[in-house]
């Protein structure tokens, strides 16, 4: 069998008109279930909504704005059709966001991204997504199960121990970032062990590079991505055609200019807008601040769903780093603790292993300070749950042009 | 409903005939389908087993054994009825030692504490069980999940962030280790933040000092303990009446005369050996290296199982540290990775807090190499996967009684 199921191989029109009823049910069952989304789509009537252009109509909720939602009506702003006890989890990403969880088998969808990468039943999968706080870990986790796979919870950091344990389990798949997948072989091969048994792998959370996917390959390990986050679950995959990544089907995407509703033209640079069909957590035209743009026609493997290029980019200045987001409200929260901080940035880079790195540079009187520069990186590292290195310039040294976040890694 | 199920309130001569059929039942499935248990069990016809003293007739099999076993024959020395490709999960104990999870409902029968403990359906549980590589996380998950209870993974560490997503969320339910729920309730504390929404609490993986319960208690958290191993499951488990740990209802417990596999009469401090009814890995007289004692009669709260007092030590050296397993083994590849350590002895002991603590003295020729120390002190932390100090001492320094590690915290 070369599909996950029946829907993905539908006829575009079909699955146009398919969606679109779907996308009235979840209007009206939003409003009646959502007060969130009774409140914002008190005007809509489900029953106008024809085609994209009338969809297009419809008010966007933007990711942007969920954290201070949910602040001021915790903790998931109303925006959920059942209350937190008929929940299967809870998460909470950096911000803080809630994330919401169904108890339904696959709630985030990734068995089909999985099959896809050639995850087949039975097939012992190495899991290095973080099982803690953040949902990634379950979403390869639930997807594993619904396909029939035993799961390996490695999550994160551990290197030596991830060696040991697929050194021994021998599983054939692997989920996780693809710059780990990378730092767990290499730490193989200084061990000695024979990591042989892996040859695919499902990456996603940050960019995965031509060359690092081309080195990945090349050690026999097929490596596809997909693009997935934590209120919506998988959005779109890489199948074996290598040609873009294809709609989930459980979602509408749109690409709208960034800072409005409206549908860009096809091929041309947008904000992805996801509309899911699911029920729980009935997120409609949800703004994700991600750019991407839509690959006319259709992938060469058979799947007839709308396709997306990669992920091009943030519309605004949050920035994904190893996984995480950050965000400018982070920042402002770091330098807020420490009265000496009178301005800030904070670089991303890679490092010589396509690793990202981030450092924060800090206007300060004295810049020497190398004890408070400690105490900086600590408290940086409390706020965004990551590690990054403090420099610390003197007034003025900092370019006046707004930024707070530059993002310098290169994707090709 | 006062009771998880009806098998809780069994008369006593009824359960012990019910778990005795099954003990015969187990023991034939593991000779057909678990090569191992195929050849300890031999020369054992299950028909002949009708009582407990036929039972001790059985050949242990020894925790302490399995490490070597799985190294000659992986991943699970033949001592599981189903293959890989049917397990639901497989995950590495420090040793390493590998433990699958069949994929059933509550697979580790955590549903039966929590119950215990007090969690009811729709109660949200703050769930602080690592999920990565050790099963703890989902042995509290997935009993969770059986009772209806939505989860928050917030696994290890991060203790601000904890309490956070505890203010927010607002959970009744903890479940984690004792010492960890008071760091996160004085950090509360520290911040201001209200954690009064918490009222009931399992906890397990280390002992939980008289002292610190009353605390848990007078804050307002009624705080139960359970007994539960990452081969097993639960074993046993506190109820309101606390008077003894009641015995699950899926084993069969006995305790023996360490060294040996005869059991010891009511009352005596022996080895805990356990028989799982469960037919994925079903281990038939597993013994533990864990002390305890029977306790006599039933629990005032009304279940009849037998009871065991909590954990009164080990019978070999192997120590449980922040609830991982620290090993002779272990300590002799920290030393084989470092020729000048001569002689080492690993201290345990408790910190101010009530946190464990570990430190490894080492005998070596120049006691002041500090960057050595620190060199030491790394490789302690990715063989144990724990942090601990390290210590030199001149030659000779060490007593000479033969143990490598002296555990010496104080249980009351």
């Amino acid at each position: 069998m070369a599909f996950y199921d029946k829907l993905e191989t539908r006829d575009p029109q079909l699955r146009e008109d398919e969606q679109l009823a779907a996308v009235r049910a979840q209007i009206s069952h939003a409003q009646q279930k959502a007060p969130y989304f009774a409140r914002v789509l008190e005007r809509i009537d489900a029953r106008d909504i024809k085609d994209r252009a009338t969809l297009a109509q419809i008010p966007l909720t933007r990711k942007a704005d969920v954290i201070e939602l949910q602040k001021s009506s915790p903790p998931f702003a109303g925006m959920t059709s059942i209350p937190m006890s008929e929940l299967g989890r809870v998460y909470m990403s950096p911000g803080p966001m809630f994330d919401p969880e169904g108890k339904r088998e696959d709630y985030w969808r990734f068995a089909r991204a999985m099959f896809a990468a050639g995850f087949r039943r039975g097939d012992l999968v190495h899991n290095t997504f973080a099982y803690h706080f953040t949902p990634a870990g379950f979403m390869a986790d639930m997807g594993a199960h619904a396909l029939g796979c035993p799961v390996f919870p490695g999550g994160t950091g551990q290197t030596e121990m991830q060696v040991s344990a697929m050194a021994q389990l021998k599983p054939r798949c692997y989920v996780g970032t693809p710059s780990f997948l990378r730092i767990i072989l290499e730490k193989g091969d200084e061990l000695g062990a024979d990591l042989s048994s892996l040859d695919r792998a499902l990456v996603s959370a940050e960019a995965l590079p031509a060359a690092l996917r081309a080195w990945l390959v090349e050690r026999g390990v097929a490596t596809l991505q997909c693009y997935a986050m934590a209120d919506l679950g998988l959005v779109a995959y890489e199948s074996s055609a290598l040609d873009g990544m294809i709609a989930d089907e459980a979602v509408l995407i749109e690409l709208v200019r960034p800072g409005t509703g409206d549908p860009v033209r096809t091929g041309e640079v947008g904000e992805v807008v996801v509309t899911t069909l699911l029920p729980e957590y009935p997120l409609i035209r949800f703004a994700t601040g991600d750019l991407s743009a839509e690959l006319p026609g259709a992938s060469p493997c058979g799947r007839t769903n709308m396709r997306i290029k990669g992920w091009l980019g943030r519309a605004d200045q949050t920035a994904k780093v190893k996984g995480m987001f950050v965000k400018p409200s982070q920042l402002a929260e770091v330098a807020k603790r420490h009265v000496e901080i009178r301005k800030y940035r904070l670089v991303i880079d890679h490092d010589a292993r396509n690793t990202d790195h981030m450092t924060l540079h800090c206007e300060i009187e004295a810049p020497g300070d190398e004890v408070l520069a400690r105490t900086v990186a600590a408290t940086l590292r409390t706020v965004c749950n990551l590690r990054g290195d403090v420099v610390f310039e003197a007034p003025g040294a900092l370019a006046n042009d707004g930024k707070v976040i530059d993002d310098r890694r290169k994707y090709d």
